[in-house]
């Protein structure tokens, strides 16, 4: 591998080189496919470098001419190379490097968005991604103290749903007062039962923190306080799994 | 700490040894906390040795001493001791090691139970174990290929649940055979969407592996073969979010 290759991806382990750079890195065979073969996407990520092993060439090697078509740089490499510069312990299929897409602000269209309120850990923000994709929901408006949305970690766990759902980090407290005319839907233990509640087709679910919840501060702007029921003992419920429930109340009663 | 428990507590990282000695470790603040003051429990673990820190102590100096009489042995160590013998990258509080409860068969009351079919990452045993207790449901039966619910990283991703609800291993195509009076309910690409179905109170919900889904040896024994809808073009839901999914949609057919 190229040195400077080399050398690059390594810095896009960490936040700082990736926003400097404006890239990222998609690693694994069900990623990099997906990236590559994404069509229809209104906002497709632009693919910088492939790098991809001999065994991926042997699989995919009907498409391997298109794919390289679709970057400016590309390089058949060792598995023991992909590991040793990524973040993934076992890679014996391939790696791009891809262009982060701007941080274009997010307008609601007739849609439900979901808001991020310091969603910390990388598997969880992976995790709610895809449950975002798996229900339908396009946006995800994340606070400033949100994890990267582009780092490996989260990239991984969305599973290739990093590539229908967009990003946009922002002051959550602006964002949610601009869109106070929506129903603003978020998880409190003294809420309304969730499964009493009418929701909208249009508007904004919020999600808080893994530990402390919604944020005091966003406390004011949730016009629908709403509440899990719980039937036994469990204190809480993960981000991610609350996550679920609320996607899937919403669209139980809004229906297609 | 005495060498006799450094040697036995390494060991019981292993599930050969946890077999054996018929003993787990409980690890960490809360899970410590919760073992120690759990009452009216129907099948209540047992501790044997306490490990602690000075730090525990003071924060539960008023009941150390009725923490210190449930057990055969008790120590203060330091935080380092606990974090080499134990499999906490930090643990500053305390360790128990305790007794595997026996593997007694489970039978079905008026009640919901859910038949794990193959789970092999034991932070989705852990977290569907959390979800089982948040919904009320306290029995978990579980195929022999299913990782070993006693296993550190089950218990600590438990939250403390692993009090609450009890794990059975049998065979599973056995166990749903002698209850097919009962609807069984599991997750299929195929099947009715969830939201038309009415659920009985009683029964038994199905959940498939994370790759393979529901076994094809045991797919003649669901007798409501159910899907969540999707909605938008993620493949698939992660084990723990489908059971959440089915557990909340469950609870809501039938109310308290």
């Amino acid at each position: 591998m190229l040195k400077k290759y080399q050398k690059l991806i390594k810095a896009l382990h960490q936040k700082k080189f990736r926003n400097e750079e404006g890239l990222f890195l998609v690693e694994g065979e069900k990623s990099v496919i997906e990236l590559l073969t994404a069509k229809n996407n209104m906002n497709p990520i632009k693919a910088e470098a492939l790098f991809y092993t001999e065994k991926f060439a042997q699989t995919h090697h009907k498409f391997l001419t298109t794919f390289q078509k679709q970057v400016t740089y590309n390089e058949l490499v060792t598995q023991n190379i992909l590991e040793s510069v990524g973040t993934l312990q076992t890679n014996d299929s391939a790696m791009v490097v891809a262009h982060i897409p701007p941080n274009n602000p997010l307008t609601i269209k007739q849609e439900m968005v979901l808001a991020l309120a310091d969603i910390r850990d990388p598997g969880n923000l992976g995790t709610i991604t895809r449950i975002a994709d798996w229900y339908g929901i396009s946006k995800l408006v994340c606070s400033e103290t949100t994890t990267d949305f582009y780092a490996p970690k989260v990239i991984a766990a969305t599973m290739g749903s990093f590539l229908r759902v967009k990003a946009y980090y922002c002051d959550l407290g602006t964002y949610l007062s601009e869109n106070k005319h929506l129903p603003i839907y978020g998880a409190f233990l003294d809420g309304k039962n969730i499964y009493e509640q009418t929701f909208e087709k249009q508007g904004i679910i919020v999600i808080g923190n893994e530990s402390n919840g919604i944020p005091a501060a966003l406390e004011s702007l949730i016009t629908h306080r709403l509440t899990i029921p719980r039937f036994g003992q469990a204190e809480s419920l993960n981000a991610g799994i609350a996550t679920a429930i609320f996607c899937d109340n919403w669209r139980r009663c809004i229906g297609k």
